[in-house]
């Protein structure tokens, strides 16, 4: 039996002029806010601490039109988050764009694979 | 006068399984290094120690089936380095990946920028 080949992954960063900057990082919060209703459990899932988890939203929030997360703080619930409909626009481009990227460079990037040492296929 | 509008930048990296990584960094040491002739001098063009773009170049070249970087030790020039066949085209193939998928994702790359601040057109 032979294993199946490593898939390749491919990480995208896009940097809008010499300030803004929108990668996996950033998309993933957005994502688990999206989960997890909270920007402290998005963090945490990530593995990042609180405070990074809010400065990283407050960068987006502040470099983009309308904010991309909405937060409530305090409550019964204890506050909350949700993206807000640019928010989740932005992250779904974002998603797109790899994804676009991935499929039309697809051979390119088979070429690379192919002079790598650690082919399992042998290809 | 308007200022032409920030140009967008896409940053690419590669991951082959768990191990080989291929991202800006090291591509532009591959031409630092075919352009100048020398692990060293591309370095530091690049603002890195010789120690780190030695680093680069010996996992690099441990994982591909051939060395992407040819090097000469010592002789009256010093040493000196050149890209292999196999190095040139692992350059290239990543400059068309990263041209190819930039081109591909125009769209969805502009959907992001429409929805950032300071869009200096406006649009």
């Amino acid at each position: 039996m032979t294993a199946p080949p490593d898939p390749v992954r491919l990480r995208l960063r896009l940097l809008f002029g010499s300030d803004v900057m929108l990668g996996p990082g950033k998309a993933d919060l957005l994502q688990q806010i999206a989960a997890t209703g909270s920007i402290s459990a998005a963090g945490r899932a990530m593995g990042m601490s609180y405070k990074r988890a809010w400065s990283l939203v407050e960068e987006m929030n502040s470099a983009f039109r309308a904010p991309l997360v909405l937060s409530v703080r305090g409550g019964a619930s204890g506050g909350g988050a949700s993206l807000s409909e640019t928010g989740e626009a932005v992250l779904a481009h974002y998603r797109k764009v790899v994804a676009i990227a991935a499929a039309a460079a697809e051979d390119e990037i088979a070429a690379i694979r192919a002079l790598l040492c650690d082919i399992p296929d042998g290809k």
